[in-house]
């Protein structure tokens, strides 16, 4: 029997998401506050839901992707939202990069109530959202993943259980406050080595084997050169957005402030995105703070 | 023909080196300030060096392993000293880490004489040493680097030719300066996921396999667990100490300040890993900024 | 005639402010949930108040004094609270220091019932509350902090209009933003001019009439000695707990990133900061940070 | 009798220190590589001194002002230099601001051949040099203090002393330190304050009297308006360049370094201004540090 999917936010990620869902055979209803949204994923194939309401009220499974957690509160928990509105017992997919805080009170709230909940958010930008190839990094219930896992493998590569409610959230900033550092970190040192006359390709040949190695070096490589698929050689075309990496690096500091734990490359790094976005580019790619790095930006 | 070697400067690194090189076949003379040192490499097959002047008279290549540059200078170009008291044409290598400035200074020097130099730091610690599994960043003429090779690779595994004199240095410096930041993340990331309720083997599972991971995380993991080899499972004893990674930090920002590049995360890094040193903590190995991370040092 | 007023939330600060305006002549009627805290306020000249509803019911001004913004919301906008309960037309002061969006939203929810706000920080720690010289930095309409004047008088020395509603909590935590990064670059310069030979005596002597001078320095030196009366004569026993500062601190810094504010140094200094508090040192005075410095934590 | 000075280094403050010293009736020979500044030297009623050698050789004081410790170590200590070729007993006063090690070396050598030396580094800038207002921070023996004063009051008004030799060095450096990070931190908080809604003369109201207060702020306010004098008020041109101030950063980080100090807000700092070098922009203003924070530099 088809399982029936209401997709809630259909943006940049969601788009290609539900897109992908649909095309996997599910039964997908698509919902957003943009009509022009919408119409492009019934063209996808995915039934026009007109509300929230009426998107989720026959669903299986519910998928959002929304910017923050005050629009994850309020989809969820409004009365025009999904928990009131929801079939009994269904599953709720929250694929949405929000505080952890939010992600574990909304996924409360749904629990009580009798649903199931797993928060899902992702690694891997739009390229990977269409290619279905994003990675998955789920919180809640173990049995609740097992009944996520066939949905989210229709939208992406690796799936990761991290445990409960919110720890999803957890890894996704955990991680991502160490790429950004590490992102920094990787520019400074190809900026010096090349400022005291080592060609960046030569010392990528070299740290790239050694104790210099991430996966910021070796798959993303913010020196032009070295990896041609990386945005440093499209002159930091996104990618990752700076803009994007900087509301991670917010999210990690603010959870890092709750859980009163010290982070000081973290804060640093927030404050350096925060100069590129004071500078108006925090349109190019995260890699791109070697040009701030450069004094070029 | 045998090639004769003299070897200045058998501690902790040089002493398993010159043995290295002994038990490859190369005819040794070895010396160091301390008669103990000398007669543990006399024990492992080399011949005992009176002096500077002595280990070098006869030899075809010099190996040097000092601890800073003031060392170098002195050792290669005072009137007892390596460049006074050489055969013509013979080659240098310095394996020291010191600052590009003293190398480079150095390396004109002998060149000038008729010399020929490759810097030559290593990367590794003693056990590395000890193995001859060290990795050599040499920087120098191609001709000398080739020279050099046959040396080199009776120490280690990995010899890298960097370019033009001072590039070793270069690439070590680069590449630590970027390796003690990593490091730092690394413990930030794993102290903020532990707090927020997620454990280290888990998002070493997940991010090691996204985009977080790194060298310091996939081979070194300074949180107990997930890399047994690795000195977090044995309270953080080297390793590599955080005393030797803020020696390089140090010269990589002394670096950074000539070659007027701006690096405001190696510069914190070193802050925090003098702040271990303040504590009298620099003994741990540099992953064990955990221990500072967390309050606990 | 005299002024009634209804107080809520007797701690360490709020109790003597109480007491002051009791002294002052105020009708105070104090509650708490702390039966004790209102039992001495209760001696030192207040009116017992059993609940909230009961002590803002009467009264010409409410004060407040609570630790964080979620307590101020519930107290200001639950059914049981302030909002709800007080006589038309009376004037609120909080005195709490929180975050910028929750003044302003309490604010505009009883300006919109037809009440007068401010929001009404202070500085200075218990000896100014008690002492009754308190600094107030007070947000809201030049009519509503007129009104507020006299009451504020009874409890400090300095009263600052700081504009609109809200920039009272601006004033506060951009001033202690600046205070707390001051506070530890003078740590910092103290220490190095010392382990440098320079006496903290005689460092101050010059640094306090020259371009180093701050208050941090010419108030509140964190070196023993130059400054009697400061926390660092007596092994840094508050004062102005680290616990506090670092609580400002963290205000400061989701301000900034609400208002895509850079502050490099106000995000790396939030991070030292929280270094002491994971060494579970936050009971000290903020200027004991020359401990962590020293590394004598 | 008139005292006999022969002054080294004419630039932008050597040059009206110089000129000074004339004006005040001593009899002053002064010597630069720059012919020019030499001319106008002898303009402002001093003696042309072709060589170093010609200028200290009847000189009962010798003053040096250059731009960095190589250039005193060759200045003091080559065969043409001032050791060489001072008259016996002649007091040196060395006015440029250097790394601590090199000032002691050449005090060292110096009074080793029965000379009396002291450091003394000035804070103030072009106008200050000019208008004999300088302040002087000065390290050296008691006596050679005493006998360097009325020299020294010359061209400025406040003399320290800040003990031995080095000291003054010392005493200039950590101020700087400060003074750099303290000027920073206000950029922030005026910057975080304007964003928030708090303008920059209502901040200052405050803020200058209460425990934000510092030089920076109530002498040299980087926000425009509330210290007309200040910088900001002419678009940022200096005073006191940001590429200065960077010189002094590097200086108190590198005997950081040596010192084994912590300095982690002295490290961002300098990284901070660094970026303004990166930018191109160090000729403005140490105060422009506003721009990059604004992201408008």
């Amino acid at each position: 029997m088809t399982i029936t999917i209401g997709f809630i936010g259909l943006g940049n990620m969601g788009g290609p998401m539900a897109a992908n869902l649909a095309k996997a055979g599910f039964d997908v209803t698509a919902t957003d506050l943009s009509i022009g949204a919408v119409d492009r994923a019934v063209e996808a194939g995915c039934k026009r839901g007109e509300t929230v309401a009426a998107a989720v009220k026959d669903a299986d499974v519910v998928v959002s992707m929304l910017p923050a957690g005050a629009h994850v509160k309020s989809v969820y928990t409004d009365d025009y939202g999904v928990i009131a509105n929801a079939r009994p017992g269904a599953l709720f997919i929250d694929s949405s990069t929000i505080d952890v805080e939010s992600a574990r009170a909304v996924s409360a709230a749904a629990v009580g109530k009798g649903f199931a909940m797993v928060d899902a958010p992702v690694s891997g930008g739009v390229a990977a959202a269409t290619g279905g190839t994003l990675t998955f990094m789920v919180g809640g219930e173990a049995a609740s993943f097992e009944r996520a896992r066939p949905v989210l493998e229709a939208m992406g590569k690796n799936i990761f259980h991290a445990g409960a409610a919110g720890n999803g959230q957890v890894a996704k900033i955990a991680n991502n406050m160490l790429l950004g550092v590490t992102m920094i970190a990787t520019c400074e040192a190809f900026n010096l080595a090349e400022k005291l006359g080592l060609d960046a390709q030569t010392f990528f040949d070299i740290s790239s084997t050694a104790s210099g190695q991430s996966w910021s070096m070796t798959s993303y490589c913010p020196a032009p050169g070295p990896v041609p698929a990386a945005p440093s050689n499209r002159d930091y075309q996104p990618g990752f957005a700076a803009g994007m990496m900087l509301k991670d690096m917010r999210l990690a500091q603010e959870a890092a402030h709750q859980a009163k734990a010290a982070t000081p490359l973290g804060a640093q790094a927030e404050a350096l995105y925060a100069l590129m976005e004071a500078a108006g580019r925090d349109d190019l790619d995260f890699s791109g703070i070697m040009k701030l790095i450069k004094g070029a930006l």
